[in-house]
């Protein structure tokens, strides 16, 4: 299944409200913000990723002649003008986006990607935007909660079978090693991301001969230099002690079933017993932050892991409800600042900036969200930087490994009460006095509160 | 992002296995299945979907030289010989698959796909297989309970920009017709599989306009063959008289936020009171199948509804653990049986059959898991049927409406407590005699039992 046909990777109001800004003659540029109304379940915190894609998208999207037939045909285009598909067969998406730069810490609220163009072209984008960053952030945060709760021990992810679908899968394995994973099992990651990719051996590996002993034998013997051998397929120790008396000397062993912590610890006296003290222990099956976290805490004699359900679904909260919001538009020269006020669901106004304050220029201390054509506050260090300009990329995106250090930094940074695998704090972000004042005055307009 | 480089769309064991067995030189046959080794959270039926993507990748699986010379530099490789290269050059599956029909109600332990062929070509598929059966099926179940809560009102899938990027988003869409949703708001899922695809108005639309009238005054002049108009950007009932004192008639008006079940009261009643019975009332926002059966249960004027995030997400169990488990091998013309016993996981030997009992040939009544080469049970019915002979698909493949009615009669001959929303019920499985004794058997055989 291919994705080439991304301009109609949307939601069809998309496209309707379109043709209503084009029969309205709409050609005010407008500003939408994208950001997180709240946060998934026991999170203080989340890590930008995703804006690779989104760039990339929105940078090609074109509409083709077969893609233009089709909506031509739809029921709800019926009252549509062909000056309308007219204009699609020229669009090309003209604004400017800024946005944070993947990997760096952000909270609820605050906007991390902003675009400004003509409407329609703004509007268009929302429904892959949010796909593509929502979903990319869900997992970078995931990743980072797992990959803290290791302590050092190295995670890989593991999870392409679970992810929803194929795509899924690759980008899950790209967030996951923004968010501090080392590698992936998903091999088409690695070819399309450089990312390294690690794999051991399949139960069915092992089922396929009529021994355990032969299995063994017959990997160790192909892959002399880093031989692993999965030890569970029938009873974890007996494997283990097969090993051992075979004489092999795997490089790793993968425990994937059972207690984690007692079979790590009885599996390390045996290879330690046999003097095999170089070959790793590698622990996989339906592990999470909480599991990990207990593991470490407690020393198991573990070196690495292999997380795959519960990182590349975010099991715990599977979705990270970003929005993309209107925030302004240009009429007649003119600024007008918009909100919504919805029950529940009301916004902030206008182009927005956050500054982030540091204690000592070091580590993290608050936020300020505040208009982005203020005066900075003082001592902050803005987040938002420009990304596209007329439709042209203008930043040097970094490479992938730039972006994992870059986050691995920012949650350094992190004071530790935000990282709790447990619980929520207040977001340590407040509005500029502008901002406030605008927010409150544009509420009472609509009188709400 | 294209999935076109899918044979690496894959877990590298599955390519280091291929490996070891190509220098083993294991021609022989294996047979592998795909099934779930439990539910996700308070699910006591599973609808099958995903067959048509697995089969269409299996169908066109090849190895091209740059994914070849990928892993040919791959640290993993450094052991294996230049002849496997060639192989994979010249690889194509060329097994047989037998499946259960696409929108199928199935339970745990219930093989819904069989492949068999040469191990290493069987083996490969494993991943990808996984991850696109996992998924549509999570969705095709989630979404029969949603429908089913709705009682009889439509619901529309509208969660692309949560879904876990465009390539989830258009599969989530498919599964949701197949689970039983009327229609989608994706547009590439109308494109690709001619799904009824839905949409209205987003708060953005409203909130660049001045007024909340001028806005809806706009889009009713562009849209008078269906307008539909979104009430809560501000204040869902001064909304509602809006449209009513402007004199508009829309087709549909939409309430995404508050109290959904109070304010469709109230808008039923401005509506009705201005005579326009004919408007629908379309709800939407965080929806999910219990707050969706309160509002049908308590008789909420609703007419429809969408789900986007809770839908496409699966969010209360977002990941089925389907798994794909070697079950025989032959070996000298002989059929050898294979059982894992790891502990929690342990598999069930041999290629299986499903056989459906009905009562009074109508309703289900309960399943009986065979071995294929068994006499099938009296009265019953095989559910597995063949999909590949020797690579080649054999099966008519039907269309997404005919799977979609089929679901629907499965669910209905299906009994009331598989279907309630909370809770989960034993499945109503049995072994045959002959694969009972033989799992013993091979599971003392390991010491297990």
């Amino acid at each position: 299944m291919s994705l080439q046909d991304c301009a109609l990777a949307t939601d069809l109001y998309e496209l309707t409200m379109a043709a209503a800004y084009f029969d309205n003659k709409e050609t005010s540029k407008a500003t939408f913000e994208l950001f997180a109304r709240s946060y998934p379940r026991n999170r203080s915190y989340l890590v930008a990723a995703g804006l690779e894609q989104a760039i990339a998208y929105l940078s090609k999207l074109r509409f083709d002649e077969e893609q233009i037939a089709f909506l031509r045909d739809h029921p709800s285009f019926v009252d549509v003008s062909e000056r309308f598909f007219d204009y699609l067969r020229k669009f090309s998406f003209t604004g400017d986006v800024w946005a944070i730069p993947e990997g760096t810490v952000f909270f609820k609220n605050e906007p991390i990607v902003r675009v400004t163009g003509p409407i329609i072209e703004a509007q268009i984008l929302e429904t892959y935007l949010l796909s593509v960053i929502n979903f990319q952030t869900l997992i970078a945060t995931k990743a980072s909660r797992i990959v803290q709760s290791a302590r050092g021990r190295g995670v890989v992810e593991f999870g392409a079978r679970r992810s929803h679908g194929p795509e899924a899968a690759i980008l899950a394995a790209r967030a996951s090693y923004i968010g501090g994973c080392v590698g992936t099992s998903n091999v088409l990651a690695g070819y399309l991301f450089g990312i390294p990719t690690y794999g051991t051996m399949a139960h069915s590996f092992i089922m396929n001969y009529d021994s355990e002993e032969e299995a063994f034998k017959r990997f160790c013997k192909i892959f002399p230099t880093n031989p692993a051998v999965l030890l569970d397929t029938y009873d974890t120790l007996e494997g283990a002690q097969k090993v051992v008396s075979m004489g092999l000397a795997p490089s790793l062993v993968r425990l994937d079933s059972g207690d984690r912590f007692a079979l790590s610890k009885k599996v390390r006296h045996i290879l330690d017993r046999a003097g095999l003290k170089d070959t790793k222990i590698f622990v996989s099956g339906d592990l999470n932050e909480l599991i990990i976290d207990d593991l470490t805490r407690r020393n198991a004699p573990i070196d690495s892991f292999g997380v795959g359900t519960e990182l590349v679904t975010s099991r715990d909260d599977p979705a990270l409800p970003g929005i993309y919001k209107l925030v302004s538009v240009e009429k007649n020269g003119e600024t007008i600042y918009r909100v919504k006020t919805s029950e529940g669901k009301g916004t902030l106004p206008g182009a927005k900036q956050i500054y982030r304050r540091y204690s000592k220029g070091r580590n993290f201390l608050n936020d300020v969200l505040a208009l982005a054509n203020e005066n900075p506050p003082s001592d902050t260090v803005p987040l938002l930087i420009e990304v596209c300009r007329e439709g042209k990329c203008v930043y040097d995106m970094p490479d992938l490994g730039a972006i994992r250090n870059h986050a691995k930094e920012e949650i350094a940074r992190l004071p530790a009460k935000y990282k709790r695998l447990k619980g929520s704090v207040e977001a340590p972000v407040r509005l500029s006095s502008k901002l406030n004042h605008l927010t409150n005055s544009l509420w009472k307009l609509h009188n709400r509160s």
